[in-house]
């Protein structure tokens, strides 16, 4: 990973010339392109693209990118972001009483999988600070019941507004956030889902994929969305089983699924490489 | 494969000796136990059971084994069959315009790796008819509309029952059989649906699989029930797609899983190794 | 699939503003771009390239386009190749005795999943002779010995440079390609080998992998080079398989892991997808 | 999982009768037999069987097991061991400073997925200390190099001895073991290596598959023999790279191999799962 680039996000109508368009107001400041990855949705009519270009030598100063860019934006009606590698996204882990997705993902944090800062982990129970605070991460409880959820959620926003967060993970949290909490965070909250959905969406997914007879499980991470277990989906994975294996063991073999489709979720989101339209996602290359 | 075995398919309530009965039985009459598998299902208190033995050396009669076997199974309340393999199960493939399963079970057939007799095939249109007729076997039309679905299903019975037919294999036959075409052919009746079932049951799969954006596409293989797309399932399949893939991809890479998760069924279905209870199936191996 | 496109493979040493000249190229004669993908080999600094677009609209006659871009080209340094979707390139399958390939690659041609003319199938034997008729394909029997190889190979030479041959297939051809066959067709032989390669390259891979108790088996679809089974890695599937399976069932379950992975292949290639360079394959999106 | 079973091992010349033999041996203690799982190699004339049953009920004390099948295991010529459910495998970790694995194998014994006593680990570095600490565990640095190769594993050998270590457990180990190490635990040294055995054995394997341009990288657990990454092979999986990966992506794409692959292998194991013979695995149900 260059630790100097900067990274393009554009989506809107298709048309000619879009390619050209872009590749030139990046070549005007000498941009030398590392990555570049366009999708074109032909029913949908909708341009994608993902740039990733360096920003040594790159003549534009980016606090002056907007102002650039912005004529060419206008005229072609486009959605864009641009992100710098030099400013590390920061993210929330929220998590319950299953560890196994959060261990995963702190370790992949440690190890530079996961190239963002973790200002702090809520959860609703105290069994995980040991782990977090092993971590050196600030670990926040925040007990949530029916009656409470309204403030439980007050305290959680003055929490992550006050770290900067960009990214809220749900690493197996098992609270449903509020229709508040998810338009705050628009596409910025990845959630797994023990299913392969659109099956068995909901509440204990492994006790009705046990009870169907399926002969695979498998794992959902996707963007929440009002409408729960319905965001658009980012990774999926599944799993072979037999009817040897009883609900137990499904737990037990989801629980490899779930960890490294959230983690490559989260990873994409990181490495900006996810646009989503039409309650579905693109991953560029 | 043995040209001269039996194998016996048993299920019972679970309880202490099942495995010791089961084998003396079959030593009294000097069986070289070819294979054997059982299954307990812990929750269901249930205890299923096949055993392959080679007929040569075999001091019992097979025209005897049910009177011979007959106290054990009322001692245990077992209900069982048992299959010989010099008597090749009879099949009838149904089919419309789709012919890619078709094509696939016929060649499997050719080549041994079906071990059963197809004396006919059934069509609502024509186009298959050159294809099955280069293979040698019959092939009947059997127009059906919403006005002659009785008459059209009574021809059916009529062909099926005079060709002796033990299993009905439905290869992207586009109509739902009836009610009472179900009860005929009890676990007899297998399906392949091109979903990973319970997702997108019903009509469809493809576009709706599209539409909601998932990442993996699947295909089903289960017993015909009277719930649609609900019986029990035998064998499922996934494989990968993006979104750089419209439906047509879709369609193209489900085809692939259509043909290896029907051919799967099927072959377990002729080697009796599949036994169905709680709308799920046991695959012993 | 539009039926009046024009496909450009590139490869090129990399650097700053090809995507530029190429897209410019483009755009100044009104090309309404379909698909674009490229890759960066950041170790080979190489720059390879697809880029598809339509001919409705487009103002260079496709017999202009060699002059028209030589200027582009020559200042590059780049390898290139245009194809037109208006002319199907024209293949030849290979095969010996074992038809599994042969059927699935002649039904997938049938139903339009590979966009190609099949003007001639060769064999060494006989036996699929009626299948190849049944597509009304001309069948041509040349035996191979070890005395007559050279001739045997003049005699295939002829057959296909009458019929104008782009792309020949090995099918589970049991022979091994002389050198001079080779060189002749430069990626444009595929192979599949019934092994993951690297290992169990050359004879009886899958008695090796019985051999060996490995717990998974594999296919792999190859450009032919001058080496045995080394050529460029085009496409690789693998199944599970278990202590139960002996080295038929391995054959059986391997046999649609062949037909999968070679049949990709060729739609690849045929889609103009595949470049090769440094003995390793791109596939473009 | 009953915490009071025994599970028998046994392996044997086939012949007819020995289900029987075992079952009815069982049955005249009044066993209630939880598992059985059979194989027959029909080439090497073997008979292998895994029969696990509730010592709830079970008329003959454990300690006169031995006695009591003596004369069923000699007159059928029989090689076994029985496990008790109640006396935990007592487990060492080996690990370098790759610690992907090892943060993965605890983590699954701390929630309960390996029923397993992890007495100590073994480092030839320090990097894991805090981690393995963190777990409550003693961990032992002994540096390696190959001038004190004799001496560091003679210190190793006396902290598994004191510690009464059953199973080691090669976690990214880095050094190789020597001949007389191995043969002090005979199957019982599980080993993973970072590809698709026997593809790729011997050093930096990601390296060459990256080289080679494979379409699929794999990771293997094994049983560690004289001959490196020739032992039996337990477990296999893979993952799809593509042109876009580079030798970084392999590595982390394999992480998440490895850690799956070599968990299952040490779960299998303490389960008493596998049994060994020709250099292969068999892993019972």
């Amino acid at each position: 990973m260059n630790p100097h680039s900067a990274t393009l996000l554009i989506s809107c109508p298709d048309k000619k010339g879009l390619v050209s368009a872009i590749a030139n107001f990046l070549m005007t400041y000498n941009a030398n392109i590392l990555h570049a990855d366009q999708h074109q949705d032909a029913e949908a009519k909708l341009f994608l693209m993902r740039v990733q270009w360096d920003l040594e030598g790159f003549t534009l100063p980016m606090e002056s990118f907007a102002a650039a860019f912005a004529p060419i934006a206008a005229k072609h009606d486009m959605t864009w972001q641009v992100s710098l590698s030099s400013r590390k996204p920061r993210v929330a882990i929220f998590v319950s009483k299953y560890e196994h997705c959060l261990v995963d993902l702190l370790h992949r944090w440690r190890i530079g999988e996961l190239d963002c800062e973790i200002p702090l982990v809520i959860s609703n129970h105290e069994d995980c600070r040991r782990l977090v605070e092993f971590n050196e991460i600030p670990f926040h409880v925040i007990p949530v019941s029916k009656d409470n959820k309204a403030a439980a959620e007050a305290e959680q926003f003055r929490l992550l507004e006050e770290a900067g967060v960009d990214l809220v993970i749900l690493a197996r949290y098992m609270q449903v956030l509020s229709q508040d909490f998810v338009k705050r965070y628009p596409n910025k909250v990845i959630n797994i889902h023990h299913s392969f959905l659109p099956a068995f969406d909901g509440a204990k997914p492994y006790h009705r994929a046990f009870a169907r007879g399926v002969k695979l499980i498998g794992a959902t991470s996707h963007y929440v969305t009002e409408d729960l277990d319905e965001g658009p989906i980012i990774e999926q994975e599944v799993t072979r089983i037999s009817h040897r294996d009883d609900v137990d063991d499904l737990v037990q073999k989801g629980r490899d699924l779930e960890k490294v489709v959230l983690s490559r979720a989260v990873r994409w989101h990181l490495d900006n490489r996810l646009l989503s339209y039409n309650n579905k996602t693109v991953i560029f290359d």
